[in-house]
């Protein structure tokens, strides 16, 4: 048969592949998990049916509790009903769960699973929301990759229905939910095969009807709850059963091997892992790394985490295995060890010949896990003792639990190109990354994949994508570091982001700007110039901004950056890319006529041919190099405030994107989470291009420019005599319109080095008062407009 | 210093203690912890003041979440927060509690125990709530009985304090909860002097406050969360040696020692039970049983559950030990095992010389544990290969996970005396008895204990109150199933439950009934006779009843019964018990004025003096007896539906108090909960003593009797000529009165075997057509008018 390959995310996966099985999904969205719901509610609303033959009925809720209680109801009902949640969302869904568990109905919960609030909130993937749900009876199913997300979560539907267990489905926040895959698709018609027919007429006729009135829900006492607690017993222990019976007729339809735990490595391993989710998959990077060199390693990778089946994890574990490291992506203070060593720790309890186990935590909060990670981790089990509870990823230097990391691994497949993109929030660079991958995924042969990591400002805060392209499927589950190519929208990060010392040899570095060549020269610091130095690596610049505006596609440079890096990265064929990226444009704006769709191909097209080659001085190896996290020049000015000793210690390294290695020593005195106010004053990053100017004269004293400004660096003054009095020369005004301001003047003020250059003010002001200039233009005037009144 | 006793229940003991360290309390009602805020409330309320000198603030939410988001905002303002829940309130917490450990905050919440709503919901005692807690952060301190509870909910304060890391401070719900025991109280200014002052004013100056004003509850992204929570490692580290700390203090103040985990047994045991709560009570009985026969057994009972110290573990763990059995009150489906047996397995895991280790289930849902029980789990460790993953206490025949349990042991000190009283839901049984073990208690140097089982009707079920009194601390942390005193104040029991197939050789039974000797002897069914015959027990009725009327207390016959117990049971010499009684009564009814005060005098005195005895004759030994949960005679006649399968073989034993013994095969094909309607028909007790008959003359239809009927046992009806033709003689109507009601006529229709006789519809009936008189006129009656009519 053949393969239908689509790039797409895991959270697609997983609803598409639970869309088949689904009659109601009762929803309430939570970072990770939203995507899920929206494309289960957009794929039903255009008609699109399950395997049943219906849409999916979506019905959103107040609340992630209001969620799951209408699932349960729901599947009291007698309708397959599903969810898709993750952290808080999930822990609001808990006491639902130990219901719909008790009650032995076949619901599904899809969860891209993520921290917890605990000293902070985190948006980011980690495991500690599925283990606080692991006690509920519900039967748990991980997957590590995209793929897996859509070859295994049929099955968590298909089980529950033939076990009468429900099942929750688990895969990494973000690293897998949002992690762009080229996958192969599963057919409905073959997961139709699959279904328990009977258990579904069985399931059917369970539901409450009035037509056979039963009682549900019933209170019982201390006489026959426990009796009927155990009653249960039996439907779990068949539930292992069921799903490797599953696992083996999707492995016979994909051509890949699942079972409830899957070994990996060599056959006579004597250093084993055990983990969930995506880093499985870099931990089969590392040890293929490994077994080449002819070290005994290997790893367990736990598909079925409940219930835990002894016989199915000896059954692969091999016989020879003499140490065992078991990562958990999670933290249970208190704890004896974190839940999955626990698990194993029991299982080999008193067994003859046991093995020695240690237990680690790793990848918090989609702390990037990499395989010179996991290599430290197979180290450590090279010690007759091996450090146990540890840590891996961060330097505890407090109560020094991490091991120690060596340098990184480059361990993918050599045909793999690594690309790394720096662009503002909101402007596109994210998008046509996305578009590009899809090129290349569905238009090549070539596997693709990408991973976009934000931070929390969303629109305006920095975005880097990394992308990578192989030959083979791309197991790389952690952030690129070693790019072939990268580029930056922003010429403003070269003095905030380290965005090239990871450059790798003959890689390519493009910056877009507004410099002439000589500009660039003296713009481009030291540091990037040092690293394309070392790295034998190559310099280009590109002035996507004045491209941009001449073409008339305003501020989106987006597209002509796209052309630019099929153009540089020579992924595949220059032409063919540019035909590809046309196509797409058509696709994508002909709707919005045909001039749109010609604008786009003139991005394509001149985006290509624009770029400028700045030769790199081999000399500039030796320049000196100012570290990137020190306070700025542009803050250091008289009217800033100095920095503190938390801003020096967090909050530069934190806005450097540096935040990744501070030791856990940083922390000390903010235990509890607090942080300092104000900090937003030493985050005056300065990256916009345009910013607006004001026009005294036009302007109507509406305040509608500051209303809109999403980042409050536009604001309306009223001044009084005495303030005027001290205010610099440039400091210009015009008399305040509106009763009771006879005394005082107006003045609009800029915060040059907040602003993100988005135009909203421009664009909404009815008076034509605000032109978007250069930034440049309104810095030069900073020691004098840029006052105290502002802080 | 002189000891200072009471006598009071868990709650009011974890109140106590918890009041003394509380600025606020945010709280939300869920039994069986609600009497804890309940008093915290009436206490405040009272102006009574906390160990810093003013009364509590309490706040009830509209949720447990609520409440939890009420102690986190109220710990942040700088205010030491309490809060008090079970089962699915500490559910709703959960989020919650996550925050309030990743912050820091010193909370504590005072948990009694229970069960999870699953296949049917609980109010009743096992640890299902608080294990879905241990992940939260939260440091979590178990205590076993009433004392315990009152010398360490103290110390979960003073431990949040000084550690900053909030506790969960939990006891078996119901066992400890509502057991009363006479313990002895902690006074505030030892607490007082406990607190670490400087902690406090350091909290205090943490406090969120606008003249210093920081930022919380911040995102944290992929850069610093990892490291953010690790570095709160050394409070967690710290929390053990405090706690121990703080124990060894109580243990000065109480001359009782605690420690993070208590040792008790033989010095060398091979064998030892590892378990929490109320069970270590009663393990300890078994202990001393066994190590006095020269068996090697112990007990290590864990008070500090969270953070679990291996060090303190090892501290007082015999190094004799050779096995171990770990007793889990809870059931985590899916599990490779509970998680106290986790945990323990964990910590001996590559030890050199491990023991074996088992782990097993007991006590869901108040499942009462026993020494029998006890006995059994020590019995399967003597075993080469003991049984793992065991349950005890029910007969598991299904997946045959149970051990098999021997007879019951009588252990307790044999200046114990034990006594069972059956009641009727709101007939002031439980309350008499809970003054009788307060005048005890509190006027005497016995210990007393008592502990009410019901079954979740409240008002007009059967009530059970298992009574002891000892020169000896009791703890019998399980039912009376030996007493030496067995009361009833109803007689329709007799043909319903098994009252005295446990009673002592030379105990007691005394009944309450309007029968004369001779009626009573022929009314008392074999089973009863043949019991008392059997073991030399003596029979004593009484008729309260009427002695009640004719004294001019209506229907309340407690305070005779309890005059009569006090006369029988021979506790105290009556004279002494005759004055405290005398004492409580004036002390409870002078408000109502000496004529009050009087007939309770009139009470007392007849009580005791009334009681008539029935010569128990050797030859009803030898008497045949029907078993007790077969369908009765009075619902076998012919308007009764026959009995369904599942009334059969579950509704009738558990109507019959039998539910306790049904094994585990009974509920198959009832797995996910689901019961039979309309089993209410099956359930006619004929519990009340009168019941309304209607006088169809005066009868007015304003309907007011069926409206206050709290058991639907008296309803109107308007009837055809059709219906009438087929009615009986004895089926008396009237014509309806009421526009287009013309062709109709009008019935009361009573059920005199759902009624309780608790007199409502008589007391509202304005036209007095209802008169309560003896059942017997109504059951005479029976076959002609209770018809099908009214199933």
């Amino acid at each position: 048969m053949a393969k239908k390959m689509q790039t797409m995310d895991g959270n697609q996966a997983a609803a598409y592949a639970s869309y088949a099985f689904t009659e109601v999904a009762g929803i309430y969205p939570i970072t990770p998990s939203s995507p899920m719901a929206e494309y289960t509610d957009e794929w039903a609303a255009k008609g699109m049916k399950n395997i049943f033959g219906v849409p999916v009925k979506l019905v959103e809720l107040q609340s992630e509790g209001g969620a799951a209680g209408t699932v349960h109801g729901s599947l009291q009902a007698g309708a397959l009903t599903t969810t898709y949640t993750a952290s808080q969302g999930l822990l609001l869904k808990i006491p639902n769960m130990y219901k719909i568990a008790g009650e032995l109905l076949p619901g599904v919960i899809h969860v891209s699973a993520r921290a917890l609030s605990a000293q902070a909130l985190s948006i980011f993937g980690d495991h500690q929301d599925i283990y606080a749900a692991r006690q509920t009876g519900f039967a748990m199913l991980a997957t590590n990759s995209v793929q897996e997300v859509m070859d295994l979560a049929g099955v968590a539907h298909l089980a529950a229905l033939k076990s009468r267990v429900p099942f929750l489905h688990f895969f990494d926040g973000f690293r897998t939910s949002h992690e762009i895959q080229k996958v192969e698709v599963m057919e409905y018609d073959d997961l139709k095969k699959l279904v328990d027919w009977k258990a579904l007429e069985e399931f059917r006729q369970r539901a409450l009807n009035p037509e056979h009135p039963v009682t549900r829900g019933t209170a019982q006492n201390d006489d026959i709850y426990f009796q009927t607690r155990e009653v249960q017993n039996k439907f779990y222990d068949a539930v292992p059963d069921i799903v490797a019976d599953y696992m083996k007729e999707i492995s016979k339809i994909t051509g890949r091997e699942y079972k409830p735990f899957n070994y990996y490595g060599a056959p006579d391993a004597e250093r084993v892992i055990i983990a969930m989710g995506s880093v499985c998959e870099a931990a089969q990077e590392v040890i293929d790394y490994l077994v080449e060199k002819g070290e005994k390693v290997g790893l367990i990778s736990v598909h079925l985490y409940r219930p835990f089946s002894a016989k199915y994890f000896f059954d692969v574990l091999p016989k020879t295995v003499k140490k065992i490291s078991v990562l958990d992506r999670t933290k249970e203070p208190g704890s004896l060890g974190e839940p999955l060593l626990l698990d194993i720790k029991a299982l080999f309890y008193n067994k003859e010949n046991a093995p020695i186990i240690v237990g680690g935590r790793y990848g918090l909060s989609s702390k990037d896990t990499t395989p010179a990670q996991v290599l430290a981790v197979f180290e450590n089990l090279k010690k007759d003792e091996p450090k146990d509870a540890f840590t891996v990823g961060i330097v505890d230097d407090v109560t020094h639990t991490s091991l120690e990391v060596g340098p990184a691994l480059a361990l993918a497949d050599p045909s793999t190109k690594a690309c790394l993109f720096f662009g503002l929030g909101a402007d596109g660079t994210v998008g046509a990354n996305k578009n590009s991958i899809k090129i290349i995924g569905d238009k090549t042969d070539l596997y693709a994949q990408g991973y976009f990591a934000y931070d929390s400002k969303k629109s305006g805060g920095v975005t880097r994508s990394h992308l990578r392209f192989g030959k083979k499927p791309i197991r790389s589950t952690y952030l690129v570091s070693r790019p072939t190519f990268v580029a930056c929208s922003v010429p403003a990060y070269l003095h905030q982001y380290d965005m090239t010392s990871g450059i790798k040899e003959g890689g390519k570095f493009l910056l877009n700007c507004v410099w002439t060549k000589e500009e660039a020269l003296e713009n481009i610091p030291n540091n990037v110039k040092r690293d394309l130095a070392k790295n034998k690596a190559k310099l280009f610049i590109i002035n996507a901004t004045a491209l941009a505006q001449e073409i008339g596609l305003g501020q989106r440079t987006n597209t002509i950056m796209q052309a630019a890096f099929f153009k540089l990265a020579e992924i595949i064929p220059y032409e063919e890319a540019q035909q590809y990226m046309k196509d797409y444009a058509k696709k994508s704006y002909a709707k919005k006529g045909d001039e749109i769709v010609q604008l786009n191909y003139n991005a394509i097209d001149r985006g290509a041919n624009d770029i400028i080659e700045i030769e790199v001085d081999p000399a500039w190896a030796d320049l000196e190099v100012t570290p990137l996290n020190e306070p700025k020049e542009i803050g250091d000015c008289a009217y800033c405030q100095p920095d503190t000793e938390f801003v020096k210690k967090i909050v530069r390294p934190v806005n450097a994107i540096k935040g990744y290695d501070l030791p856990v020593s940083a922390f000390l005195g903010y235990e509890d989470g607090t942080f300092e106010n104000g900090t937003s004053a030493f985050e005056k990053r300065g990256v916009a291009v345009d910013v607006p100017i004001w026009d005294v004269n036009k302007c109507i004293q509406c305040n509608q420019c500051s209303y809109v400004c999403p980042h409050a660096a536009i604001r309306p003054f009223l001044i009084n005599n005495d303030e005027l009095k001290a205010a610099p020369n440039s400091f210009t005004t015009k008399k305040a319109t509106g009763k009771g301001l006879d005394d005082l003047v107006y003045r609009i003020q800029v915060s040059a080095l907040d602003c993100v250059g988005c135009g909203s003010c421009a664009n909404v002001c009815p008076a034509n008062a605000l032109d978007m200039r250069p930034i440049a233009e309104s810095l030069e005037a900073h020691e004098d407009v840029n006052a105290n009144l502002l802080i």
